[in-house]
């Protein structure tokens, strides 16, 4: 159980979170989405789980990532990107399928991506990957590398090994019909997921696509029963409901201006884990989290030159 | 045979020519190729069968299109682009698969395009495709969409029905191994293409790709061994040689300042196709194709505004 004024005992490793899944291209219309020939798109790095990495690194702690790009020029952009960050790029396979890619075309409705999956669902359980997990503390990952075949065996085998080696295990249930595997329910399987991680953090989106409309308090539920054991229902504007299965907290936002929303997520869990590894209670780093994504709301784009965690802290009175 | 000096009959139909496959996306950077983050790239219309569709228009014959995009804003925008072009968009089929999209960094050595390919691959055989083949002089594909399943299926049933409605075939054996299904001999099928069509235009690199490196004489020699009937082999800067089996001809280029080569091959089979629906001989209809491609070749980018095939035969006194 995690006991909201608990600190977390890790194992003494070299690193701290590995992250494993979509490492991609975020290819991001630089107009809002007219239908005309010639209109321009921005290339950026993307993929949840890379953005969690560079960002903790930047909070103040050490990360791995373990993804699958093309050997292709993207790819080759990607890598660059994390050696840029000082990254450890050796958990990068390359493979013959190209480099994932998501293109979003802005909208003053509600933008809807498009998925192009190539690298990513190719990553396998090497070695590396297995040498990686078990010097991490934590192994990350979101509902992408479950959605596919072959990947989704590697995070069999990550979720296995993780529970073997004492590694905690953060899960993003971000499900999406559009990334799944065609013909296959993604619903039952994330469903089955639940029960075998530590924390999970869904939004009210991801809850409502899981479990249909419920009220806020019995969709935590619902996750609780479903075997999680730390429950992180985020609520926009509204802030976020935590629950341990014992007692449930609700937390307001943080946030005072909001420019971009994009990424916010990412930093909460950047911020979250950053705490645990520090050694901060779970109520504390879970208030750090919410620090950290509201400083992220401040600024476009999903990724933002984050100060160290401590900086926050203080910034934020916490 | 395709005698030089004759003019193909063909059947009197409403539409002139079908083209069949990669309706897509090109998202080609603005700058040339370095790994920066934020570098741009503009969305264009493309797709060789596509590009003919659009040229023929312009040169002045009729044009329908058979290919699959995604139910999403770039294969909305694709559309968008025919109908502007007012070419009946009936036979563009909608699939739950991304649109299909090729992602080309400009480069100072040679630009290594990137393939996404999701809903080009769909393309069913539905009776829409089977009526628009039927009443149609000339049907034109090539080697994408014989390079997956279940498209391939597809050009096997347009190949059968053509034959038994004669139909002339135009096929471009542009083999590429980056578009072909993993862990398959492309070039083997690619091959077992060459007799059953009508007219074949590979280019040097296309041969080589296929039958290795070789004298420009005996690649033609190798075509006909398969079946071709009417070989166009294109060599860039240094023209043509055309054969019929009996006859060989070689063309000078008629391009006298190249500031752009894509779209090129693209620009003689317009030029070509439109000539022998208006009934000028074989001979007469290659020259019209060189000149097609030597007024595309001043301009930047696939598509051109093309005059009138008539005042590019005064333009280039043919």
């Amino acid at each position: 159980m995690f006991g909201f004024d608990d600190r977390i005992q890790f194992r003494n490793t070299k690193n701290d979170i590995l992250t494993v899944g979509e490492l991609l291209i975020d290819m991001i219309s630089t107009e809002y989405g007219d239908h005309s020939e010639g209109n321009t798109y921005t290339k950026l790095f993307g993929g949840s789980p890379s953005n969690i990495a560079l960002n903790v690194k930047k909070l103040g702690i050490n990360s791995l990532v373990a993804s699958a790009v093309g050997e292709d020029g993207l790819g080759s952009f990607l890598i660059d990107q994390l050696r840029n960050a000082d990254i450890d790029t050796n958990g990068v396979q390359r493979t013959d399928y190209s480099t994932s890619m998501v293109v979003i075309t802005k909208s003053k409705s509600s933008p809807v991506p498009i998925f192009y999956r190539g690298a990513d669902y190719q990553l396998a359980f090497t070695p590396v990957l297995e040498e990686y997990l078990i010097r991490s503390k934590i192994v990350h990952f979101s509902s992408w590398p479950i959605s596919m075949m072959p990947v989704r065996h590697t995070i069999e085998k990550v979720i296995e090994k993780a529970r073997e080696n004492e590694v905690l295990i953060g899960f993003d249930p971000n499900y999406h019909p559009m990334i799944w595997q065609k013909g296959e329910d993604g619903i039952e399987y994330v469903k089955s997921i639940i029960g075998k991680v530590d924390i999970i953090k869904p939004s009210e989106d991801d809850a409502e696509r899981l479990f249909g409309k419920d009220t806020n308090e019995n969709q935590v539920k619902k996750f609780l029963e479903y075997g999680a054991k730390l429950v992180i229902l985020t609520l926009g504007k509204d802030g976020a409901i935590v629950s341990n299965g014992v007692e449930t907290i609700k937390y307001s936002t943080l946030a005072t201006d909001v420019v971009d929303t994009t990424g916010a997520g990412d930093a909460f869990w950047s911020g979250f884990y950053t705490a645990i590894i520090k050694g901060y209670t779970i109520r504390e780093a879970l208030a750090l989290g919410f620090a950290v994504s509201a400083y992220q709301l401040k600024f476009t784009g999903a990724i933002v030159d984050l100060p160290k965690l401590e900086i926050l802290q203080e910034r934020y009175g916490l």
